[in-house]
């Protein structure tokens, strides 16, 4: 199969229609803000059918979710270094530097778009949260199944990633990693 | 001095203008959201000149500040019972309600949109911090003078906070009382 017979895939299609439209929703919510662009503006920019955006994704908070989803997964693997300090401390800095960097507040202003936009947004934002959950899950089983005494998911949201967020969002001083490692280290 | 003249001196009348522009401010946030809306705008549904506004305030970050201390400071006012412990969790106890209950996130809308529009609006997001900060300082050191061991504000921000405003804002659950004493013992 040579390059040419590749691009004519569904799957190539498909993969492309996907990312111009990501890059659609990133150029809009950069120019734009949260709320202030609908599917019909994503389609036109990204040169697709309005309806092959609703077919995709079902709407607008599923997509918006979806596009910071694959950020988030893309910046912020969640790491296996063979240890649980390791892949605390390791996670804790890629967020650090994730949220420090251009439009870091990202996720908060998205959290915050779709907390406002009824029961669809509230769902939309449940996933996001339910997916990135699953995932830091996974961290923590491995290490408990290394026999290393692990806390639990929230415990890791509510006091690395929690206090990291709260300090950017009110403009906390810069977040070092002797401060990100003590997170990691006062929660272990 | 009856109420008349008391209702005529320049303190009652400044007072009556400032009700008057936090009101006007309150309703064109729940209206129209952060940044949409102008000093024009405030100016216009309150009654009185822009100038006023500008003369009293020097612009509508400052403006925006001042109405969300005013609300932080009558609903979720620094406790003073006698113990750190007891501070901490009455204080824990109100910003849980407040922030569960309606338009709650309105101190993170408001950080969330100063932090997105330019150096005024940070300066106006720092002086915010710095006064809730200066508050908290001040019923720490309380604890300290009664020889309790008290930890840091940047502790109880991270840690008593923090968890608790992200837990609204991805909407992981409820802030059941179990949970908020839970967080200030965590830290104590």
């Amino acid at each position: 199969m040579n390059e040419r017979q590749r691009a004519q895939r569904p799957g190539g299609r498909s993969a492309r229609v996907g990312a111009e439209v990501h890059q659609a929703v990133t150029e809009l919510i950069s120019e734009r803000g949260y709320g202030n662009f609908t599917v019909g503006e994503v389609a036109a920019r990204a040169g697709v059918a309005d309806s092959s955006i609703y077919r995709r994704w079902g709407g607008l908070e599923t997509l918006l979710t979806d596009v910071a989803l694959t950020r988030l997964n893309t910046r912020s693997p969640m790491p296996d270094t063979g240890s649980l300090a390791g892949d605390l401390r390791t996670y804790a800095a890629q967020v650090a530097r994730e949220i420090t960097g251009p439009d870091g507040l990202a996720v908060v202003r998205l959290a915050v778009a779709l907390s406002s936009n009824g029961q669809q947004g509230l769902q939309a934002r449940d996933d996001l949260l339910a997916e990135r959950t699953r995932q830091l899950q996974s961290m923590l089983d491995r290490a408990r199944e290394r026999g290393e005494h692990a806390p639990d998911a929230f415990g890791v949201v509510d006091h690395i990633m929690a206090p990291m967020y709260i300090r950017v969002l009110l403009g906390m001083g810069p977040l070092t990693p002797d401060y990100v490692d003590g997170l990691v280290d006062r929660l272990l």
